[in-house]
Protein backbone atom coordinates (compact mmCIF):
# COMPACT_ATOMS: atom_id res chain seq x y z
CA UNK A 1 0.00 0.00 0.00
CA UNK A 2 0.94 3.21 -0.43
CA UNK A 3 0.95 6.62 1.72
CA UNK A 4 -2.79 7.79 0.54
CA UNK A 5 -0.94 11.47 0.63
CA UNK A 6 0.88 10.47 -1.94
CA UNK A 7 -0.65 11.16 -5.56
CA UNK A 8 -0.31 8.70 -7.91
CA UNK A 9 -0.14 9.43 -11.78
CA UNK A 10 -2.04 6.35 -13.78
CA UNK A 11 -1.39 6.03 -17.30
CA UNK A 12 -2.75 3.47 -20.20
CA UNK A 13 -0.95 3.15 -23.80
CA UNK A 14 -4.03 3.31 -26.23
CA UNK A 15 -3.63 1.84 -29.56
CA UNK A 16 -4.88 1.01 -32.74
CA UNK A 17 -6.61 -2.59 -32.39
CA UNK A 18 -6.56 -3.54 -28.90
CA UNK A 19 -9.47 -4.85 -27.31
CA UNK A 20 -11.30 -2.01 -25.94
CA UNK A 21 -12.34 -3.75 -22.57
CA UNK A 22 -8.87 -4.42 -21.45
CA UNK A 23 -8.65 -0.87 -21.11
CA UNK A 24 -11.94 0.39 -20.39
CA UNK A 25 -12.51 -2.32 -17.43
CA UNK A 26 -9.24 -1.24 -15.96
CA UNK A 27 -10.29 2.52 -16.39
CA UNK A 28 -13.23 2.35 -14.95
CA UNK A 29 -11.74 0.75 -11.37
CA UNK A 30 -8.20 2.94 -11.59
CA UNK A 31 -9.85 6.62 -12.27
CA UNK A 32 -11.82 5.52 -9.07
CA UNK A 33 -8.49 5.41 -7.06
CA UNK A 34 -8.47 8.48 -4.68
CA UNK A 35 -5.66 10.55 -5.07
CA UNK A 36 -4.80 9.99 -8.09
CA UNK A 37 -4.83 11.41 -12.14
CA UNK A 38 -5.31 8.43 -14.97
CA UNK A 39 -4.41 9.81 -18.60
CA UNK A 40 -3.98 7.78 -21.72
CA UNK A 41 -1.41 7.87 -24.02
CA UNK A 42 -0.73 6.77 -27.42
CA UNK A 43 1.37 7.39 -30.64
CA UNK A 44 -0.89 10.12 -31.93
CA UNK A 45 -3.87 12.77 -30.40
CA UNK A 46 -6.23 10.84 -33.32
CA UNK A 47 -9.06 8.93 -32.83
CA UNK A 48 -7.74 4.82 -32.49
CA UNK A 49 -10.71 1.94 -33.17
CA UNK A 50 -10.48 -1.01 -31.51
CA UNK A 51 -10.48 -4.57 -32.53
CA UNK A 52 -14.40 -4.55 -33.24
CA UNK A 53 -14.38 -0.90 -34.22
CA UNK A 54 -14.93 1.27 -30.99
CA UNK A 55 -13.32 4.65 -31.36
CA UNK A 56 -11.38 6.25 -28.72
CA UNK A 57 -9.21 8.92 -28.06
CA UNK A 58 -6.00 9.76 -25.84
CA UNK A 59 -5.37 12.14 -23.68
CA UNK A 60 -1.80 13.16 -24.70
CA UNK A 61 1.02 11.58 -26.57
CA UNK A 62 3.52 9.16 -25.78
CA UNK A 63 6.05 11.47 -25.79
CA UNK A 64 3.97 14.10 -23.43
CA UNK A 65 3.33 11.55 -20.23
CA UNK A 66 4.93 12.17 -17.04
CA UNK A 67 7.02 9.56 -15.65
CA UNK A 68 3.92 7.10 -14.49
CA UNK A 69 3.78 5.68 -10.93
CA UNK A 70 1.42 3.28 -12.80
CA UNK A 71 1.90 1.77 -16.05
CA UNK A 72 -1.20 0.13 -17.70
CA UNK A 73 -0.57 -2.06 -21.22
CA UNK A 74 -3.83 -3.76 -22.51
CA UNK A 75 -4.02 -6.00 -25.17
CA UNK A 76 -5.71 -6.91 -28.51
CA UNK A 77 -4.46 -8.04 -31.74
CA UNK A 78 -3.01 -4.54 -32.73
CA UNK A 79 -0.17 -5.06 -29.77
CA UNK A 80 1.68 -7.27 -32.65
CA UNK A 81 2.18 -4.40 -34.71
CA UNK A 82 3.86 -2.21 -31.44
CA UNK A 83 6.52 -5.35 -30.56
CA UNK A 84 8.75 -4.32 -32.63
CA UNK A 85 8.08 -0.56 -32.75
CA UNK A 86 10.79 1.20 -31.20
CA UNK A 87 8.94 4.26 -29.55
CA UNK A 88 6.52 2.21 -28.17
CA UNK A 89 8.61 -0.42 -26.87
CA UNK A 90 11.53 2.30 -25.67
CA UNK A 91 8.58 4.31 -23.73
CA UNK A 92 7.30 0.72 -22.40
CA UNK A 93 11.10 0.34 -20.81
CA UNK A 94 11.52 3.74 -19.51
CA UNK A 95 7.85 3.71 -17.90
CA UNK A 96 8.69 0.86 -16.76
CA UNK A 97 11.84 1.44 -15.45
CA UNK A 98 10.25 3.94 -13.20
CA UNK A 99 6.62 2.69 -12.24
CA UNK A 100 5.73 1.78 -9.01
CA UNK A 101 3.59 -1.03 -10.47
CA UNK A 102 3.32 -2.62 -13.99
CA UNK A 103 -0.02 -3.80 -14.64
CA UNK A 104 -0.69 -5.64 -18.01
CA UNK A 105 -4.26 -7.40 -19.13
CA UNK A 106 -4.40 -9.85 -22.13
CA UNK A 107 -1.43 -9.83 -24.81
CA UNK A 108 -0.15 -6.81 -23.14
CA UNK A 109 1.84 -9.74 -21.09
CA UNK A 110 3.46 -10.13 -25.01
CA UNK A 111 4.46 -5.93 -24.66
CA UNK A 112 6.13 -6.79 -21.62
CA UNK A 113 7.95 -9.55 -23.34
CA UNK A 114 8.78 -7.21 -26.16
CA UNK A 115 10.67 -4.78 -23.69
CA UNK A 116 12.32 -7.56 -22.21
CA UNK A 117 10.98 -7.36 -19.14
CA UNK A 118 9.55 -11.25 -18.63
CA UNK A 119 12.75 -12.84 -17.73
CA UNK A 120 12.09 -15.09 -14.67
CA UNK A 121 9.14 -13.19 -14.14
CA UNK A 122 5.61 -15.33 -13.15
CA UNK A 123 3.33 -14.26 -15.77
CA UNK A 124 -0.01 -14.67 -17.35
CA UNK A 125 -1.59 -13.55 -21.13
CA UNK A 126 -4.73 -14.54 -22.89
CA UNK A 127 -5.16 -18.70 -22.68
CA UNK A 128 -4.17 -18.29 -26.51
CA UNK A 129 -0.73 -16.77 -26.36
CA UNK A 130 0.06 -18.12 -22.52
CA UNK A 131 2.77 -20.58 -24.50
CA UNK A 132 4.43 -17.89 -25.85
CA UNK A 133 5.45 -16.23 -22.66
CA UNK A 134 8.08 -18.74 -22.34
CA UNK A 135 10.00 -17.02 -25.06
CA UNK A 136 10.53 -14.08 -23.46
CA UNK A 137 11.51 -16.18 -20.55
CA UNK A 138 9.00 -16.23 -18.11
CA UNK A 139 6.94 -18.64 -16.57
CA UNK A 140 4.06 -18.85 -17.42
CA UNK A 141 0.98 -19.15 -15.22
CA UNK A 142 -3.05 -20.36 -15.95
CA UNK A 143 -4.46 -18.22 -13.55
CA UNK A 144 -6.78 -14.67 -14.22
CA UNK A 145 -4.78 -12.71 -12.23
CA UNK A 146 -0.77 -13.19 -11.31
CA UNK A 147 1.02 -11.19 -9.67
CA UNK A 148 5.03 -11.04 -9.17
CA UNK A 149 7.06 -8.11 -7.52
CA UNK A 150 5.54 -4.88 -8.77
CA UNK A 151 3.89 -6.46 -11.78
CA UNK A 152 0.34 -7.26 -11.98
CA UNK A 153 -0.92 -9.51 -15.01
CA UNK A 154 -4.61 -10.03 -15.66
CA UNK A 155 -5.03 -13.30 -17.91
CA UNK A 156 -7.41 -12.67 -21.25
CA UNK A 157 -10.04 -9.00 -21.57
CA UNK A 158 -12.13 -9.22 -18.91
CA UNK A 159 -9.30 -10.20 -16.26
CA UNK A 160 -8.43 -6.81 -16.83
CA UNK A 161 -11.37 -5.73 -13.64
CA UNK A 162 -10.57 -8.40 -11.42
CA UNK A 163 -6.62 -7.38 -11.81
CA UNK A 164 -6.99 -3.84 -11.45
CA UNK A 165 -9.47 -4.48 -8.32
CA UNK A 166 -6.04 -6.41 -7.10
CA UNK A 167 -3.91 -3.67 -8.36
CA UNK A 168 -5.79 -0.87 -6.26
CA UNK A 169 -5.84 -2.95 -2.86
CA UNK A 170 -1.60 -2.64 -3.49
CA UNK A 171 -2.05 1.23 -4.41
CA UNK A 172 -5.23 2.06 -1.67
CA UNK A 173 -5.62 -1.23 0.73
CA UNK A 174 -8.66 -3.32 0.75
CA UNK A 175 -11.28 -0.71 1.54
CA UNK A 176 -10.60 1.90 -0.94
CA UNK A 177 -10.92 -1.31 -3.13
CA UNK A 178 -14.19 -2.60 -1.84
CA UNK A 179 -15.56 0.83 -2.07
CA UNK A 180 -14.43 1.52 -5.87
CA UNK A 181 -16.15 -2.50 -6.10
CA UNK A 182 -19.09 -1.39 -4.57
CA UNK A 183 -19.25 1.72 -6.79
CA UNK A 184 -18.70 -0.31 -10.05
CA UNK A 185 -22.06 -2.67 -8.32
CA UNK A 186 -19.34 -5.58 -9.43
CA UNK A 187 -21.44 -8.76 -8.27
CA UNK A 188 -20.95 -10.63 -11.73
CA UNK A 189 -23.43 -12.88 -12.78
CA UNK A 190 -22.51 -14.69 -15.93
CA UNK A 191 -25.25 -16.43 -17.95
CA UNK A 192 -22.90 -19.74 -18.55
CA UNK A 193 -19.69 -21.46 -16.88
CA UNK A 194 -17.98 -20.42 -20.16
CA UNK A 195 -15.36 -18.23 -19.61
CA UNK A 196 -12.59 -20.42 -19.98
CA UNK A 197 -10.87 -22.58 -22.21
CA UNK A 198 -11.37 -25.35 -19.25
CA UNK A 199 -14.96 -24.75 -18.93
CA UNK A 200 -16.51 -23.96 -21.87
CA UNK A 201 -18.30 -26.69 -23.36
CA UNK A 202 -15.96 -28.17 -25.49
CA UNK A 203 -17.26 -27.84 -29.47
CA UNK A 204 -17.39 -24.07 -28.57
CA UNK A 205 -13.48 -24.09 -27.27
CA UNK A 206 -12.30 -25.70 -30.52
CA UNK A 207 -13.86 -22.65 -32.40
CA UNK A 208 -12.49 -20.67 -30.31
CA UNK A 209 -9.28 -22.26 -30.68
CA UNK A 210 -9.31 -22.23 -34.46
CA UNK A 211 -10.34 -19.18 -34.64
CA UNK A 212 -7.23 -17.74 -32.99
CA UNK A 213 -5.18 -20.25 -34.61
CA UNK A 214 -3.82 -17.41 -37.55
CA UNK A 215 -2.97 -15.07 -35.15
CA UNK A 216 -1.47 -17.11 -32.65
CA UNK A 217 0.87 -18.32 -35.70
CA UNK A 218 1.85 -14.67 -36.70
CA UNK A 219 2.41 -14.16 -32.51
CA UNK A 220 4.31 -17.12 -32.35
CA UNK A 221 6.79 -16.05 -35.28
CA UNK A 222 6.98 -13.04 -33.51
CA UNK A 223 7.76 -13.69 -30.44
CA UNK A 224 10.35 -16.08 -31.90
CA UNK A 225 12.56 -13.13 -33.37
CA UNK A 226 12.15 -10.93 -30.43
CA UNK A 227 13.41 -13.28 -27.97
CA UNK A 228 16.12 -14.36 -30.42
CA UNK A 229 16.69 -10.84 -30.99
CA UNK A 230 16.78 -10.00 -26.96
CA UNK A 231 18.96 -13.46 -26.16
CA UNK A 232 16.85 -14.56 -23.95
CA UNK A 233 16.35 -18.77 -23.45
CA UNK A 234 13.89 -19.99 -25.77
CA UNK A 235 12.22 -23.50 -24.63
CA UNK A 236 12.63 -26.09 -27.47
CA UNK B 1 -34.17 -15.85 -31.04
CA UNK B 2 -34.41 -14.34 -34.38
CA UNK B 3 -33.52 -15.78 -37.26
CA UNK B 4 -29.77 -16.05 -37.83
CA UNK B 5 -29.71 -14.91 -41.15
CA UNK B 6 -31.80 -11.59 -40.32
CA UNK B 7 -28.95 -9.31 -39.87
CA UNK B 8 -29.18 -7.19 -36.96
CA UNK B 9 -28.70 -3.23 -36.50
CA UNK B 10 -27.08 -2.78 -33.02
CA UNK B 11 -26.88 1.01 -31.92
CA UNK B 12 -26.06 2.37 -28.36
CA UNK B 13 -26.66 6.05 -27.30
CA UNK B 14 -23.54 7.64 -26.26
CA UNK B 15 -23.66 10.91 -23.78
CA UNK B 16 -21.13 13.20 -22.23
CA UNK B 17 -21.05 12.42 -18.47
CA UNK B 18 -22.24 8.48 -19.13
CA UNK B 19 -20.52 5.87 -17.31
CA UNK B 20 -18.25 4.40 -19.92
CA UNK B 21 -18.76 0.88 -18.76
CA UNK B 22 -22.30 1.00 -18.84
CA UNK B 23 -21.47 1.21 -22.99
CA UNK B 24 -17.88 -0.43 -23.35
CA UNK B 25 -19.79 -3.31 -21.43
CA UNK B 26 -22.61 -4.14 -23.49
CA UNK B 27 -20.35 -3.54 -26.79
CA UNK B 28 -17.36 -5.86 -26.08
CA UNK B 29 -20.16 -8.56 -26.08
CA UNK B 30 -22.88 -6.83 -28.91
CA UNK B 31 -20.26 -6.24 -30.62
CA UNK B 32 -19.32 -10.06 -31.42
CA UNK B 33 -23.45 -11.21 -32.60
CA UNK B 34 -22.86 -12.65 -36.09
CA UNK B 35 -24.80 -10.96 -38.41
CA UNK B 36 -24.71 -7.76 -36.97
CA UNK B 37 -23.59 -4.24 -36.99
CA UNK B 38 -22.60 -2.35 -33.99
CA UNK B 39 -23.07 1.43 -34.24
CA UNK B 40 -23.04 4.12 -31.66
CA UNK B 41 -24.90 7.65 -31.82
CA UNK B 42 -24.32 10.74 -30.54
CA UNK B 43 -26.14 14.53 -30.18
CA UNK B 44 -22.80 15.33 -31.97
CA UNK B 45 -19.86 14.07 -33.85
CA UNK B 46 -17.14 15.79 -31.38
CA UNK B 47 -15.97 13.09 -28.81
CA UNK B 48 -17.42 12.70 -25.89
CA UNK B 49 -16.52 12.32 -22.10
CA UNK B 50 -17.46 9.48 -19.88
CA UNK B 51 -17.60 11.06 -15.84
CA UNK B 52 -14.24 10.19 -14.96
CA UNK B 53 -12.73 11.51 -18.53
CA UNK B 54 -12.70 8.80 -20.78
CA UNK B 55 -13.44 10.73 -24.18
CA UNK B 56 -15.08 8.22 -26.83
CA UNK B 57 -16.48 9.60 -30.55
CA UNK B 58 -19.49 8.25 -31.83
CA UNK B 59 -20.00 7.01 -35.15
CA UNK B 60 -22.80 9.17 -36.26
CA UNK B 61 -25.40 11.44 -35.06
CA UNK B 62 -29.25 10.71 -33.74
CA UNK B 63 -30.05 12.13 -36.66
CA UNK B 64 -28.26 9.82 -39.16
CA UNK B 65 -29.44 6.37 -37.24
CA UNK B 66 -31.45 3.99 -38.81
CA UNK B 67 -33.86 2.27 -37.40
CA UNK B 68 -32.11 0.13 -35.06
CA UNK B 69 -32.73 -3.70 -34.35
CA UNK B 70 -31.69 -3.16 -30.84
CA UNK B 71 -31.26 -0.03 -28.73
CA UNK B 72 -28.44 0.36 -26.33
CA UNK B 73 -28.84 3.33 -23.42
CA UNK B 74 -26.02 3.41 -21.02
CA UNK B 75 -26.55 5.51 -18.01
CA UNK B 76 -24.66 7.52 -15.67
CA UNK B 77 -24.99 11.41 -14.53
CA UNK B 78 -25.03 12.54 -17.94
CA UNK B 79 -28.55 11.03 -18.11
CA UNK B 80 -30.16 13.69 -16.26
CA UNK B 81 -29.23 16.21 -18.54
CA UNK B 82 -30.98 14.10 -21.72
CA UNK B 83 -34.50 13.48 -19.56
CA UNK B 84 -35.79 16.65 -20.41
CA UNK B 85 -34.02 16.60 -23.74
CA UNK B 86 -36.64 16.35 -26.61
CA UNK B 87 -34.02 15.51 -29.60
CA UNK B 88 -33.31 12.63 -27.45
CA UNK B 89 -35.94 11.52 -25.90
CA UNK B 90 -38.09 11.43 -28.96
CA UNK B 91 -34.70 9.75 -30.92
CA UNK B 92 -35.13 7.00 -28.09
CA UNK B 93 -39.22 6.54 -28.64
CA UNK B 94 -39.23 6.49 -32.14
CA UNK B 95 -36.06 3.67 -31.99
CA UNK B 96 -37.95 2.04 -29.27
CA UNK B 97 -40.97 1.90 -30.87
CA UNK B 98 -39.58 -0.39 -33.94
CA UNK B 99 -36.95 -2.35 -32.22
CA UNK B 100 -36.89 -6.35 -31.40
CA UNK B 101 -35.14 -5.47 -28.08
CA UNK B 102 -34.40 -2.23 -25.82
CA UNK B 103 -31.34 -2.82 -23.39
CA UNK B 104 -30.96 -0.25 -20.58
CA UNK B 105 -27.63 -0.26 -18.14
CA UNK B 106 -27.98 1.71 -14.88
CA UNK B 107 -30.15 4.63 -15.25
CA UNK B 108 -30.18 4.51 -18.71
CA UNK B 109 -33.66 3.04 -17.40
CA UNK B 110 -34.34 6.63 -15.98
CA UNK B 111 -34.36 7.55 -19.87
CA UNK B 112 -36.95 4.78 -20.59
CA UNK B 113 -38.90 6.21 -18.08
CA UNK B 114 -38.73 9.42 -19.63
CA UNK B 115 -39.42 8.51 -22.97
CA UNK B 116 -42.93 7.10 -21.31
CA UNK B 117 -41.60 3.24 -21.55
CA UNK B 118 -42.11 2.27 -17.88
CA UNK B 119 -45.34 1.94 -17.21
CA UNK B 120 -46.59 -1.42 -15.92
CA UNK B 121 -43.09 -2.90 -16.70
CA UNK B 122 -40.76 -5.05 -14.25
CA UNK B 123 -37.24 -3.09 -14.33
CA UNK B 124 -34.57 -2.86 -12.56
CA UNK B 125 -30.97 0.31 -12.37
CA UNK B 126 -28.81 1.47 -10.13
CA UNK B 127 -29.58 0.88 -6.80
CA UNK B 128 -29.48 4.59 -5.39
CA UNK B 129 -32.50 5.18 -7.78
CA UNK B 130 -34.12 2.05 -7.84
CA UNK B 131 -36.76 3.95 -6.08
CA UNK B 132 -37.29 6.54 -9.05
CA UNK B 133 -38.80 3.75 -11.45
CA UNK B 134 -42.39 3.79 -9.86
CA UNK B 135 -42.46 7.79 -10.98
CA UNK B 136 -42.41 6.50 -14.35
CA UNK B 137 -45.17 3.62 -13.62
CA UNK B 138 -42.62 0.72 -13.45
CA UNK B 139 -42.27 -2.26 -10.56
CA UNK B 140 -38.80 -1.68 -9.55
CA UNK B 141 -36.92 -4.82 -9.04
CA UNK B 142 -33.92 -5.25 -7.06
CA UNK B 143 -32.10 -7.68 -9.17
CA UNK B 144 -28.99 -7.47 -11.71
CA UNK B 145 -31.27 -7.74 -15.02
CA UNK B 146 -34.76 -7.62 -15.25
CA UNK B 147 -36.32 -8.80 -18.36
CA UNK B 148 -39.88 -8.09 -19.55
CA UNK B 149 -41.49 -8.80 -22.95
CA UNK B 150 -38.62 -7.25 -25.11
CA UNK B 151 -36.80 -5.11 -22.67
CA UNK B 152 -33.64 -5.87 -20.76
CA UNK B 153 -32.82 -4.10 -17.86
CA UNK B 154 -29.92 -4.42 -16.12
CA UNK B 155 -28.95 -3.02 -12.73
CA UNK B 156 -25.73 -0.77 -11.96
CA UNK B 157 -22.92 -0.17 -14.45
CA UNK B 158 -20.98 -3.95 -14.54
CA UNK B 159 -24.19 -5.91 -15.14
CA UNK B 160 -24.19 -4.07 -18.53
CA UNK B 161 -21.99 -7.23 -19.24
CA UNK B 162 -24.80 -9.51 -17.85
CA UNK B 163 -27.44 -8.30 -19.40
CA UNK B 164 -25.73 -7.79 -22.89
CA UNK B 165 -25.32 -11.35 -22.22
CA UNK B 166 -28.87 -12.12 -21.52
CA UNK B 167 -29.25 -10.42 -24.90
CA UNK B 168 -27.43 -12.44 -26.77
CA UNK B 169 -29.11 -15.29 -25.70
CA UNK B 170 -32.32 -13.45 -26.58
CA UNK B 171 -30.28 -12.49 -30.27
CA UNK B 172 -28.59 -15.77 -31.55
CA UNK B 173 -29.01 -18.72 -28.50
CA UNK B 174 -27.32 -20.07 -25.93
CA UNK B 175 -23.96 -21.22 -28.04
CA UNK B 176 -23.05 -18.21 -30.02
CA UNK B 177 -23.40 -16.51 -26.32
CA UNK B 178 -21.21 -18.83 -24.92
CA UNK B 179 -19.00 -18.37 -27.06
CA UNK B 180 -18.99 -14.37 -26.82
CA UNK B 181 -18.46 -15.14 -23.10
CA UNK B 182 -15.42 -17.44 -23.86
CA UNK B 183 -14.16 -14.77 -26.26
CA UNK B 184 -14.25 -12.42 -23.45
CA UNK B 185 -12.75 -14.68 -21.01
CA UNK B 186 -15.44 -13.70 -18.80
CA UNK B 187 -15.01 -16.03 -16.02
CA UNK B 188 -15.37 -13.15 -12.89
CA UNK B 189 -13.09 -13.12 -9.94
CA UNK B 190 -14.11 -10.39 -8.01
CA UNK B 191 -11.49 -9.81 -4.84
CA UNK B 192 -14.33 -9.15 -2.54
CA UNK B 193 -17.58 -9.85 -2.03
CA UNK B 194 -18.34 -5.95 -2.03
CA UNK B 195 -20.85 -4.98 -4.83
CA UNK B 196 -23.95 -4.43 -3.92
CA UNK B 197 -25.76 -2.87 -1.09
CA UNK B 198 -26.09 -6.00 0.84
CA UNK B 199 -22.70 -7.62 0.15
CA UNK B 200 -20.59 -4.68 0.95
CA UNK B 201 -18.98 -4.05 4.22
CA UNK B 202 -21.92 -1.62 6.00
CA UNK B 203 -19.41 1.38 6.73
CA UNK B 204 -18.81 1.37 2.54
CA UNK B 205 -22.23 1.44 1.77
CA UNK B 206 -22.89 4.06 3.84
CA UNK B 207 -20.20 5.97 2.53
CA UNK B 208 -21.30 5.16 -0.78
CA UNK B 209 -25.00 6.06 -0.39
CA UNK B 210 -24.06 9.82 1.25
CA UNK B 211 -21.93 10.27 -2.44
CA UNK B 212 -24.86 9.81 -4.11
CA UNK B 213 -27.23 11.39 -2.31
CA UNK B 214 -27.11 15.02 -3.63
CA UNK B 215 -27.70 13.14 -7.41
CA UNK B 216 -30.51 11.13 -6.00
CA UNK B 217 -31.90 14.09 -4.98
CA UNK B 218 -31.62 15.94 -8.35
CA UNK B 219 -32.23 12.80 -10.34
CA UNK B 220 -36.16 12.39 -8.02
CA UNK B 221 -36.92 16.52 -8.71
CA UNK B 222 -36.60 15.15 -12.36
CA UNK B 223 -38.46 12.18 -12.21
CA UNK B 224 -41.31 13.81 -10.01
CA UNK B 225 -41.53 16.47 -12.50
CA UNK B 226 -41.42 14.52 -15.83
CA UNK B 227 -43.61 12.14 -13.95
CA UNK B 228 -46.48 15.08 -13.27
CA UNK B 229 -45.63 16.34 -17.18
CA UNK B 230 -46.55 12.50 -18.12
CA UNK B 231 -49.38 12.01 -15.98
CA UNK B 232 -47.97 9.14 -14.84
CA UNK B 233 -49.27 7.81 -11.31
CA UNK B 234 -46.85 8.80 -8.61
CA UNK B 235 -47.14 6.43 -6.03
CA UNK B 236 -46.12 8.67 -2.87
Amino acid sequence: MIPEDTHLLIGSLMFEGMDQIDLTGPFEVLSRVPNSTYRIYAKTNSPVRDLNGLRLIADATLAEAPPLDVLHLPGGPGQEALMEDPEVITWIQRQAAGARRIFSVCTGALLCGAAGLLKGRRATTHWSSLHLLAFFGAIPVNERVVMDANYVFAAGVTAGIDGALRLAVELRGDEVAQAIQLDMVYAPEPPFNSGTPERAPPAIFECARQSYREITARREETARRIAARLGIFVAQ
